[in-house]
């Protein structure tokens, strides 16, 4: 069967494989799209299938009000959540929803993770942030819209950029990471895992133990994304 | 050799091979059986025999009354819990036991498994129930029938539906699961295992964390469930 | 090279190999050693020789006063405990020493492994015994002799018996266990930090949990060992 | 293209693999240099190359004051931490990096990690040292250089010695370790995550506990370093 979207269900089938291979998620849990901006499509893994029986024929294709475009399947359940992000953060060209055991825990106990270190302020000086329950009315509405739109107002509410923090903790739920590219929207999702596990492990250690002190936090911010960067090639 | 049920026993065996593959159990620890309705028979790993050993043909065939039907080796020592479920939850298909370290930690601990987030909630809106220790007398009897009737009378004091909440787990011994299918039923065990570590990591997080909120319970429940469930294909 | 042991150590190496590879030690940590109570001699690991680099022929053999019988190499230096427990626990076939990542931290806590549940009481139903620190002047003396002796003394202060409890951590240090044969002393190594970390866990979830009932233990150690015993084939 | 240093670069390049393969650090994270003092020089990993693309042709080789002598990408940003520890620590022949789960939960919990038992103790018989959190003059100076400084001020301030112990946690950011050659500075990056972790352990199973007695850290030592020293071949 031709398709006018082949490479970018291949590309997008790629990533998603990645999920159960990082031990992100098991079975259908999670779910990677990423756009094409010029076409207005994203592509996204098909709804209740199990990462062992995906194929790239079976990933969706669908428009940024999440209508199908081309694939027999229903796109996962979680893509208008996907498309908000799209619509709201128009630079970026990938999302990636997992159930990552610790950055479950953490959204679960609706905490931000804190910033309690360098790995961390390798990616982002500021917590990861945490979404706070749902409204009872907005989760009767359009609960994956709705999941969206708390994601953005957060980071509106915090003044927060979503260029430079790449990855949110949906209160109750789990972990959204996004990207410029897919692979860098899965790294995200990997480093928000490991930073998850870390800081716990830290409080365990030491549960009276302060945040990362400012001047660090903005050294490492400088050190990958300030005027003088040095880190990488 | 002939048998009258290779079938049901190949399908059995590779069911209880998925024990280990998952990390759900290690050695002998678990067994998986799986029930052939019309001939009123179940299939059922060997007991004392390490998935290492296992071969199809170790498989034993029993009756809803535990006794043998076909197979020279004696059937799991609890063979008798599975017959009680099997006999006492019509529907069923399969059942799986295993001895996964989390969800037999909370089965130690006493305590039911609480509903913290929507991973949760996508298989059961309940939390998942933990049985109290057994009576002494009930011990000294037919213990592993005591233990299937321990889960039927606690579902039932409850007001709870084995179709609806698959999985419980065993006070002071550990996790049982089922569903119609084979494949279900191990699906269930190891989902149970991530949510007992999920929910573990939650309260580590905050001790102080309440259980999801009543809007989200319920969203999810219909979200797969209700009868404009949405989920899957 | 001509042995008259090349049998003893070709198994001693096999039993050595078990435990990189179930995830009990790193590099050089730990040792496997197997009796050959005719011959008077037990095979055992090398000392300092990591598992990457071990071979078979790097075996020695010792006698029961842990004088090299046959091979080039020093023999680990844990060898006299080893030689103790031969010599005291006159049933026994093998012994493991490892560094397992649970069972040392129950030992560094300097608790016994308390009985919580049935997967424990599957193997013995008492707490896992901890032997207390040793006295200054017994550390300055023939420390991995007495390293021995208090094992096998605190198993006969509590009243203990070695064919029933087939392991025990040294406080401050790990555990060793054993069996009659090789491969059940490499399956208690196995199941013992498999105890520590449920019991760990256990704990964790409610740190105010009893110790598992009376009637449990009891049933459980008459299902595998009593006069009806009816587990295994 | 021709290189005065292949060989130097392969060596470095197979102890760099070693990270990732034992579960130390993901992607870019950590980085493993190995010194050629007679020329001067050290090879170290390049700056921001993730493991899964790392080639033996991208070492880079820099001299002592981490001006790069061969390669065309930039070395590693730790890359002056390393120069100081080589310039300071006159006999280590390797320094590794990681961003070990353990291993940073302790130095972002600003803690040194406690000797508890002989696992630590046949490593080193103190504390694993931690450094304090940099001043920020230093922070905003030259940073990497300053890390290094840390590390040696830090041994220089409690007395330590560099050749017996070969492991320390820069606190806020993970692990450094060194050793004479290239394997013996990752094994200590490895042994390192097993004491953390394995402390962490003890601690949640006893809060109470206390470190490892004098005479045993006393035995422990002379066991593997002193004068009659019988641990090995």
């Amino acid at each position: 069967m031709s398709s006018n979207f082949s490479e970018l269900k291949a590309e997008c089938y790629e990533l998603n494989m990645e999920i159960p291979r990082r031990s992100l998620a098991i079975y259908t849990f999670g779910n990677v799209s990423i756009i094409d901006r010029d076409a207005g499509v994203f592509a996204i893994k098909p709804s209740g299938i199990s990462y062992d029986d995906l194929k790239a024929e079976d990933i969706v294709i669908v428009d940024l009000e999440s209508r199908t475009v081309e694939g027999p399947l229903n796109p996962s359940s979680d893509t208008r959540t996907h498309a908000v992000l799209y619509r709201e953060f128009g630079l970026i060209g990938a999302v990636v929803h997992t159930h990552s055991t610790y950055a479950v825990g953490w959204a679960q106990a609706l905490e931000p993770i804190v910033i309690y270190g360098t790995t961390h302020a390798d990616h982002t000086v500021e917590d990861i942030p945490c979404t706070p329950p749902m409204p009872d009315d907005r989760i009767e509405g359009d609960y994956e819209e709705e999941t969206g739109n708390q994601i953005v107002e957060h980071f509106r509410s915090l003044g927060l950029n979503p260029e430079e923090i790449e990855m949110v903790l949906v209160g109750s739920h789990g972990p959204f990471t996004w990207g410029k590219s897919g692979s860098r929207a899965v790294y995200n999702a990997v480093v928000l895992e490991e930073l998850a596990r870390m800081a716990l492990i830290t409080r365990q250690v030491n549960p009276d133990v302060s945040r990362l002190k400012e001047a660090l936090r903005r050294k490492h911010y400088q050190r990958k994304h300030g005027p003088n960067a040095y880190y990488g090639q």
